[in-house]
């Protein structure tokens, strides 16, 4: 059994960077989402696929904690991991390595719904499309 | 007969800074947005306004021109003019006014055209709502 | 005596929504910022006057839980509020209301450290000037 | 001789999409970035290499000629050509490709001066470094 995760490498772009001089804080949460496309891609989860299910997937919860900062002109990555749990929500759980000079620089998560497209209600259980394809994963706990 | 413009005073935001200690230039364009924002609600032609007539209007070219920098702590006003022209077009003209050192940040414009919202086709001609809403302002050329 | 809070209002960009129509979670982290300047202004201890002390104050944590979504063209008000405790950290609690719905759209809270502008290190108690300030407020417990 | 370009793949962010469902477009000033980014590690004269010879170089104008719109899940390809002039700035031109659709999404262009690191003035001839990196590329008009 295996655990679901994905890395990406990502170039810091100059315009994210503030009058500090380092990566602003806000700018993880796009980091996040690079790595939450990435597993999307790795695992046939995308957006899309998701939306072709009849589901949009909002975050309802995201937390950063930043460990050390990132320069611009240095190279990170982003590793993600899917939380196994019960209910009806998608947990990620995020590490990003600034690999320049190998420390951690920030650890996070974030939590989805499942929301139905047509009437914007939000599901409480888990769709069927979704549980087929926990199901299919030889998945073990991360 | 009147020059139809207005302005807006804007705070610039810690994270539109760069590594450089300034504003990034690419945020020069959100400064344009919130001008032509302000403008329509002075003039009543918001984009929720121009939405409910059916249709969109997308920005198809854009310019700036930088002439000093502004760093994070000063304030900016943006003066905001629109074009007088017989294109399906609306043209706007930015100043950016950096109201601490007193200097002239930029200078700029955007070009909009006119997308039907039902099929996402390009008019070639005014749309009658708006035809009607030049007349009523009683301007000049700017 | 008193709470320390401040309140800002806010129009939302254009450029701040996705394509689901509604304003990307990560930007609520730049509402969150707008909030903690007013804060800053209203009580004097503004970026730029913690950095003539000789400090940056970085963002180690940020958390933000969504209620309800903002759309374009929708109106809110960011409260801030100040915690207080012991440690050498500003923690920050906020509050985003959707004033066009009424609705709570996020509440959230941030966490920074004193950082020393010469060597860039952390401070491991209150700095002089700021224990002198939190000393001025006349502040009960939020 | 050789025409001075270099191409990039770009993956398209969600978070960079808009309300009408499409990049919006000043995120395009982004796409020049990364794609001017990849010229300099191609060529030599990335920014950070040019800082380290005492050199700033801001962008002092720029723009963008939207022609097709780019949607969430597509993918683009950003082309950047250097023009060949004999003033102390940097010009590049742009090409946004859409491969999904197979359509220009945008071309502009973008300019560079010389500022100097220490005094923050504006370099009036082209700095010898410059000079020499031009020097050495068999470069011919693009």
């Amino acid at each position: 059994m295996k655990i679901l995760e994905s890395t990406i490498n990502i170039d810091v772009r100059f315009s994210e960077t503030d009058a500090m001089g380092v990566v602003w804080h806000g700018n993880y949460l796009k980091y996040f989402e690079d790595g939450r496309e990435r597993f999307g891609i790795k695992y046939g989860v995308e957006y899309l696929d998701i939306y072709k299910e009849g589901y949009f997937t909002p975050i309802v919860k995201s937390e950063i904690n930043h460990k050390s900062t990132i320069n611009y002109g240095e190279k990170i990555l982003v590793k993600v991991i899917l939380e196994k749990h019960y209910a009806a929500k998608i947990i990620f759980r995020y590490e990003v390595l600034n690999l320049t000079t190998n420390k951690i620089a920030a650890i996070g998560s974030t939590t989805q719904v499942f929301m139905n497209v047509q009437d914007r209600t939000l599901e409480l259980i888990k769709p069927e499309f979704y549980e087929n394809w926990e199901k299919n994963q030889n998945w073990k706990e991360a």
